[in-house]
């Protein structure tokens, strides 16, 4: 799927979801609405899109998305850990069959030595478990969140297909 | 402020909103996560924006938001009555100082006699009350879901600077 457009991963969401009568939510930090605007961009997304979070204060992600303070805490926003709980959080509030997360730093601010500026963790959950992907994106704001909110899509895909149909098939 | 573009207006609600030193929320429906993607494309938004819901399924209104399902029954999801709560909602989880609410009919689906395609309704509310605006757009999806977005920043625009900063002025 490596040639195919964001806009065209999006449509093949939809026609999956709609195929296997599954609904989707996501919980954005760092794509701040980005994977949830592509999605609605499509007519017809409301049979399987429920919604989802945005949750870019950490007060938002344990209001809405029940991460822990504790979590918060230990592991930072941009963690494995806390891409999880949203995920799984996105799940519970939702509804939905399938849910996916993004945390990450975007830039051009907020990096640190352990935590570089293209760092972004992608979880997704359903109710057999949750899964994290780890990247380190190496371009502006604007790439840095589209790669982030293709990373998530080609997850959802693949989760919803119940096998593999990353990059690489 | 009819002629700026609506990053532009962006920018200024968030020089507004750091320089009063007051957080944002955003609910929204028809716009999908649209306008919280427009805030997010700006770095340094983190400062003032905390993030919200996309409620893009009635589920999700009362899961999140706390929309009443009597609400939703009497009125429908697209209703002033169902703007004005979505807003308080978002306003209550997040704990912002203001929240915008956008629910309506994009297009090109869901149009009914009594709620066209273009139909939407924009709240804004704070801790001293909310108030609600209708408009019906012309657009296609696009152009409608870009309309709505604009219309929410204006009015969360003039609610930050406590006076009118409508297209107007």
């Amino acid at each position: 799927m490596e040639g195919e457009s964001l806009a065209r991963l999006v449509e093949l969401l939809q026609a999956r979801c709609l195929e296997r009568g599954v609904r989707v939510a996501a919980a954005e930090s760092c794509t701040g609405g980005l994977i949830a605007k592509l999605i609605t961009d499509v007519p017809g997304c409301s049979g399987y899109f429920c919604g989802g979070v945005v949750s870019y204060s950490n007060e938002v992600k344990t209001s809405l998305l029940a991460v822990s303070e504790e979590q918060l805490a230990a592991h930072g926003a941009v963690s494995a850990q806390v891409a999880r709980s949203m995920a799984v959080g996105a799940l519970n509030a939702t509804r939905a069959d399938f849910a996916v997360a993004v945390t990450g730093v975007s830039g051009p601010g907020g990096g640190s030595p352990g935590k570089p500026v293209g760092l972004t963790y992608v979880a997704v959950a359903d109710s057999l478990g949750a899964e994290v992907r780890r990247f380190v994106w190496a371009g502006d704001r604007a790439a840095n969140r589209e790669a982030s909110a293709r990373a998530a899509i080609l997850l959802l895909l693949e989760r919803v297909s119940g096998g593999a149909a990353s990059e690489t098939r």
